[in-house]
């Protein structure tokens, strides 16, 4: 994008950077685009439910900051963002090596913007080449598996 | 309940146990009744959005948890318990000192089974009797305030 | 109630005589009080989908419009009333004689509301007393059947 | 498609047909393909809400069709389908001259497959050509105005 957009990109960071629950769960902003942001997050212990998935709550968490970060890159400066409300279905056990939230605005609203969220999860795929290097593959949505569907309603705080 | 109850107090429980996330969010289940369950959890540092608030996947992790326990109470000895779905509104910033989530089962059917879930924040309010002692109040949904309000699917798992 | 609540009555029952989809599906308003209404419904031909059950869009339509008169009670009186998101879940097939929706608000924001609304089905159970006159028992939702339960956000559109 | 599809879209064709709403809303099928069903529904008179837009319970109806038959086409030849539930958020007024609603499978399991549906409007653009004759533009969905995202839970029913 330009250099307006850079501004957006920073706003969504700085927020991101503030929530604590990031570096609970290990989550990182993968890409931020206009009205698009992706999160990814890797399996990793103490966030399992009983039978050693990753709770569907931390899947939630991952992709309901995508859908709101998504909300943000949309909206003025000064706003801030509010979950009003989302449903997540759930289409798959969350295993894997890691995850990859994507929240995507579907319609923007003055008051309501309606997200689109998913998670895939991938395993790294490693391949040792001639040179005896390991290389992950490059994540490709091809290659995950659907774990979570998401549909949020997010509301512009202006304030 | 009666002794059969207890059995099933106990399944619950075991699996509860299993699960890593309980113990990085700080839950634990206060009560187990036939088709309801309610799970506890303070507020707690690493747990919060960018605004200080618990995140709203977390506060999803406990409701679901209490959603699909209640679910668990009502299945066979050997059935384990799925989320298909849920959704969620949310009604107030998740702050308070504590955090009740109630999970109840509204039809119960032989697949799936209806869940209808809530979480209420709560503060400790402290008195300082003659004896100099602080005694917590005991939990009261009349003084605590609702933060989210669930709708939720849950799945018998038959072996 | 008082006098100011029969204009609330007034403002809703008006507003819902404008539904042209309420003569369609032979749809009656029950009850209105603060923060809750009824809609009433009796089975007719041509609501029906390809099992013989009433469709579940119908279903919806009557507990959305009880969700959505239900905030408009607690809106100021030149507030108009908007559905952003509603989630239904199905409990049993959408048979019987009449049915009854439910819309309750259990958060009333200056913005959004948040709604529980239920749709019980019915059937007219005649009884044959001395006189030989036949009654329609009186609407007890312990007699009725659970078919649907929803959750949704309405939200206030103010001039 | 091949011949074996044929009998798929036979079988839904077949169960469409036996819905009554379909007449009392005016709905047809537009497409079958594997995964994917389309509906299509003119404005009328007699499905408003107060503000004359057509009641979010009817689309509601259109997209729970489309999407239940999406599923029916990917279940064995002598299954049932049964929506277990359904989320609808609302982006614009239900006004135009037609609505086309997409159902779409995003994941099909044994028991449950997982939808994703759509609502967009329309306006019929005339051109008069040379010749005078009326043509109705093609549906675009570029052309069109998004009216409802649906996500829902679909149940395959065996015999």
């Amino acid at each position: 994008m330009n250099a307006e957009f850079d501004q957006v990109r920073e706003k969504v960071t700085k927020s991101f950077l503030k929530q604590t629950i990031k570096s609970t769960i290990g989550a990182t902003i993968e890409s931020i685009e206009p009205g698009e942001v992706t999160i990814k997050m890797p399996f990793k212990e103490g966030l399992s439910q009983q039978d050693g998935f990753i709770h569907a709550g931390v899947i939630t968490t991952i992709v309901d900051s995508a859908c709101g970060y998504a909300a943000m890159t949309l909206m003025p400066d000064d706003a801030r963002v509010l979950t009003i409300e989302f449903k997540s279905n759930f289409a798959s056990p969350a295993i894997g090596d890691f995850f990859i939230a994507s929240g995507k605005i579907v319609k923007s609203g003055k008051t309501i913007m309606i997200a689109s969220g998913d998670v895939y999860t991938y395993k790294n795929s490693e391949e040792i080449d001639d040179s005896n290097e390991v290389i992950n593959h490059v994540i490709n949505k091809d290659e995950g598996k659907l774990v979570s569907l998401m549909q949020a309603s997010m509301m512009v705080l202006n304030p």
